[in-house]
C-alpha cells in the first residue's frame, strides 16, 4: 500500500499572494478533514504583470518550497502560474499538480448554452491566452471574450466591494461582454470572488459566474477521491500559512478573504 | 583633481519598475547633457506593498547593480525605498545618493502658507510615516494629513487619465485633504505626476501640486553644481535603460511617463 502512505499529508497550495485564499476558504468547506499548507509570495507579488520566464522560476521555487512540507497534491491557486508554468511543472515533478484554469474551462464550457463565454482576468493570464485556447480544445464552436482588469485586484483589496466606482468600473471592463451576450463568466483571477456582488449587479443574473475558487476545490476533491488519497481522519484540519513578505500585512487581510481569522503565518 | 575623475560618469536612477521614468523625464529636461542609466526592478515591482526588511535587500541590489555601471550619483526614485532605504544605503556606500523625500518635504514646506500639507503616496510610503517625520523636523508646526491611494499606480499604467471613476476615486481618496484645506499636496510616488490634472482639478487651482519627479531633479542639479561634478561635454546625454523583467512591457509604457520612445531596454 506503499501508494497510500502519503494520505495523512498536507495539501499544498500556492499563489502569488492573497487571492489563493479563496480557494483555501473553498478547500476547507469542501474538504474539512485535509490538512493544508499554503504559500503566498508576497515578496514578488503581483505575478500577472510578469514575464512567462520570471513566472516559470518563480512557480518552479515555490513548489520546492511546499515539497519540503510533506504534501500529497499541489494546487496552484494562481491563473498566472497555472497559465504559464504549469506544463513546465508537470514535467518536472512527479507530485500531482491542478491548475485553476482548466476546471474553470470547463465549468464555463459545461453552462454556457448560446456559447458565448468571457473571461476576465490579469493582463498576464490574458495575453497567455490560456482559457480561449483551453475551450476551444473543448469545443471549437464557442466564443471567447476576453479582458484584463488590472484594477481589480486593488479594489478588491482596498475592500470597495460596495462602492459606486467599483460598479463604474466593472461596467467600463465588462462593456463588451454585454455587447457581445455572453452567458458564462470566468473570473480568472483568484481576488475577482471578492468581486462577485458586483459582477453579478452589472452582468446581470442570467449569466453564470464561474468561480476559479469553487471549481478548484471540486476537481482537488474528485482528484483525492479518484486516486484514493483523502485524509482519513476526523479531525478538522490544520492549516500552515508561510509567506515570502512581512505576515503581518497577510494575517490583517486574511479574513476578508478566508472568511476567519488566522495565526501562526510564518515568513521563510 | 581626483576627485573630479568621475564627472563624465552617468546619473544613476533606480526605482521598483516604470515610475522613475517620471524623474528621468525632468533629468533629461534639467540636464540634458548628462548620462543616465536607469534600473527598473520590474521582477519585483511593486515595493509599496512590501516589508521594510525586503526594501533594504531590494534597494541594497540595485544599488550595486548600479555601481557596475559607471555612474556618479544614485538618485532613489522611489518614494518608498527613499522612505525606508536610503539611511541605510547611505551608511554602506560611498557614493552620493539622492531620495525623493527630503526634497518634496522641503518643497512643500516652501510653499505652504497656512501650515496644512498633504501626502498621498502608496501604503508603504505612508505606513513608513518618512514625508511627516521630515516636515516636522523642517517645521514642527506644520500639520500633515496622510492618505494611502493604492488604485492611483493602476489607474496611471491603464491610462484612464481623464475617465470620471479616475475623477470618483480621486475624491474619495483626497475627501479629507479638502476638509482640512490643505495648501500643499505632495504627490508622494513617482507614478502620481501621471495624474496631475485629475488632482488639479479635484483640488482646485489654490493647492499646490508637489512633484517629487520635478524636485528631485532640481536637487539632483543643485548637488552636482556644489560637487563640482557637471559633465563638462556638449553633446546630449546618452540613456541606457535596463530592467529585471521583460523589456517589451516596459519599453510599451515608457513613453507615457518619458515623454519619449526608447529603444535598448536590457534586461539584467
Amino acid at each position: 500500500m506503499a501508494r497510500h502512505n502519503n494520505r495523512h499529508y498536507a495539501i499544498g497550495v500556492f499563489d502569488s499572494g492573497l487571492g489563493g485564499l479563496t480557494v483555501v476558504k473553498e478547500l476547507v468547506r469542501l474538504l474539512p478533514h485535509e490538512d493544508i499548507v499554503y504559500f503566498g509570495d508576497t515578496a514578488r507579488v503581483p505575478y500577472g504583470t510578469k514575464s512567462k520566464e520570471s513566472i516559470i522560476r518563480f512557480s518552479k521555487e515555490n513548489v520546492g518550497l511546499l515539497l519540503k512540507h510533506k504534501v500529497k497534491m499541489i494546487v496552484l491557486a494562481c491563473n498566472t502560474s497555472s497559465s504559464l508554468a504549469l506544463d513546465v511543472l508537470k514535467r518536472t515533478y512527479g507530485i500531482p499538480l491542478i491548475g485553476v484554469i482548466n476546471p474553470g474551462a470547463q465549468k464555463a464550457v459545461l453552462v454556457t448554452k448560446n456559447k458565448r463565454i468571457g473571461v476576465v482576468a490579469t493582463s498576464a493570464t490574458i495575453y497567455s491566452q490560456a482559457y480561449p485556447k483551453r475551450i476551444r480544445e473543448l469545443d471549437r464552436s464557442i466564443k471567447v471574450i476576453a479582458q484584463a482588469c488590472p484594477l481589480f485586484v486593488p479594489l478588491a483589496e482596498e475592500g470597495w466591494f460596495n462602492k459606486k466606482v467599483t460598479e463604474d468600473i466593472a461596467r467600463t471592463y465588462l462593456k463588451n461582454m454585454i455587447k457581445n451576450r455572453i452567458d458564462a463568466l470566468i473570473l480568472g483571477c483568484t481576488h475577482y470572488p471578492l468581486l462577485k456582488p458586483v459582477l453579478r449587479k452589472v452582468m446581470g443574473k442570467k449569466v453564470f459566474l464561474v468561480d476559479s475558487a469553487e471549481v478548484v476545490a471540486n476537481e482537488v476533491k474528485k482528484r483525492l477521491v479518484r486516486e484514493d488519497k483523502l485524509n482519513p481522519t476526523h479531525k478538522k484540519g490544520y492549516y500552515k500559512f508561510l509567506v515570502s513578505d512581512r505576515p503581518q500585512h497577510f494575517q490583517e487581510l486574511a479574513k476578508r478573504f478566508l472568511g476567519f481569522d488566522i495565526k501562526n503565518v510564518l515568513r521563510v
